[in-house]
């Protein structure tokens, strides 16, 4: 194994990612720790509009007290940090999952990485327990359980847990270009990595290659993995690889794709730099887009 | 990027992976191709007792024709295989998730790779349907869409789709040595890699760190990627990984573990060539552990 490899990875820069979580797994079964935890005069309970940050002149999340809690609303255990108990309220019967506010990517540049990555944490959590309040298995209501980290049937005794998509997202590399696609929805001139989501019966390297061929016709090999994160609209773990292509002809899937494009390491560079003469608009920081289009630039290539 | 790791990640044996499936994405939302599809006469069939498979003297799997489709079950589309359509049986009503005959896994043992990804896809997909009937956002009974790969609310409009757990399985290294778990209910000297579920806010490298601190009380950093495979009880996508840990004392979580070692490059080199002195015996050559500890050893122990 390389490390230099790995290290290069420890060192990149991955949004939603090193939030200074202590997730306390084992006090989300244990009622006393989590009467303890909200008995604590220190706990801490999340502001958030619908399933929006509310955020300081610094881009941090803003806690309040576990007596703000909304009536009606229930606490959901994040875990300690700063080693206070906090909390996430969960209001059932609200529905904002397909909504994402114009003000959220705007927010989600502003917030330092730590706080985005509490902010995905919570978010998904929220977003999973508003639209999962059924049993899948027999249609009756369900109960939370779990401090919050679960929902049980009280009919068929079925327990849930928080959906987490596995997401492939990667460079073909041809000739020391990469390939990058558009969507149509997407900001003008704005072209990122391909992704979709990993099915069951593949592996992530199976995931890669299936996914570069039907959208873009391009055959690759020798998958390479970069580096994950968290992908809290409304829970994917986005995992990025960069794989070789033998042949760069594309055959564009238009049902998925806009358009397909081959870049050279020099474009990819000034499009990162907010270049405006180069004939694409990179993907934002958060995004592992971004993280894995440095981690290329950043790469000598051995394609 | 090294190249060298990547050569070594592809020629690395990973259980249920390398099925030669083509999926048709684009034929799933395509009635007339999946018509099609449905009308061809050569268009094959899966046999399956509930969830397990049926093997031919090869360990093969067993087709019949789509005229051996069940009354009262409905066929779902696996894709292509050697040009043909392939399709799954899927009678709704039964529950076998949680069952796992005893004879599985020995045939899981006896199945060619190529087989046991096929089975690994066809079941998972089985079993998602059974137990996901019903609407989590509403309650109301699902129809199968997207040619068994989805599910619509006829109430609500809310579209489902077959979960993919990501769950990563890992090795702690410490002064050429990596650290093993036993769970009581394994198999009798049976000690494999830690594992635990990616959850909703964090990263591959942060659930890797969260679950050996939690299952055995040791801090690693530097965590490099090996390989990923699909395992179909019910449907996670594993990913392997190796890390470093600064320090070797262990407190173990019994709630997880029932105990927990160091072990040597040597001793694991003979458990995995099923050497009876060794104190411990291997994972299955399909688990992807099996596959994690071949790549450790055949590693130079960088760390
Ligand atoms: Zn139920
Ligand atoms: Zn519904």
């Amino acid at each position: 194994m390389d490390l230099n490899s790995a290290s290069l990875k420890q060192a990149l820069p991955v949004g939603f990612t090193g939030a200074a979580l202590d997730r306390a797994d084992r006090e989300r079964n244990d009622p006393e720790a989590l009467a303890a935890a909200l008995g604590d005069w220190r706990a801490r309970l999340l502001r958030l509009n619908g399933l929006d940050p509310e955020l300081d002149d610094e881009g941090r999340l803003v806690w309040g007290s576990l007596a703000d809690l909304p009536d009606g609303s229930q606490p959901l255990y994040l875990g300690y940090i700063g080693g206070k108990p906090h909390f996430v309220p969960l209001r059932m019967g609200e529905r904002h999952g397909a909504v994402r506010s114009p003000a959220l990517f705007a927010m989600l540049g502003l917030m330092p990485h730590d706080q985005a990555g509490l902010y995905a944490c919570a978010r998904s959590l929220v977003d999973w327990h508003q639209r999962h309040g059924f049993c899948a298995a027999c249609g009756s209501a369900t109960e939370l359980f779990r401090a919050g980290w679960a929902r049980r049937c009280p009919n068929c005794a079925a327990e849930h847990f928080p959906r987490t998509d596995p997401v492939v997202i990667m460079l073909a590399e041809h000739d020391g270009r990469a390939l990058l696609g558009r969507q149509a929805a997407w900001p003008a001139g704005r072209y990122s990595a391909l992704a979709g989501f990993v099915e069951v019966g593949e592996s992530i390297e199976e995931a890669v290659a299936r996914e570069t061929l039907e959208e873009a016709g391009i055959k690759v090999r020798d998958v390479r993995y970069i580096a994950s994160q968290p992908w809290p609209f409304p829970s994917s773990l986005m995992i990025a690889c960069v794989a070789t292509a033998d042949d760069d002809r594309i055959t564009l899937d238009t049902h998925e794709l806009e358009d397909a494009i081959w870049v050279t390491r020099d474009e990819v560079q000034a499009a990162l730099a907010g270049d405006a003469d180069v004939r694409f608009v990179a993907p934002p920081r958060y995004a592992i887009a971004w993280s894995l289009l440095t981690a290329w630039v950043g790469s000598d290539g051995c394609d």
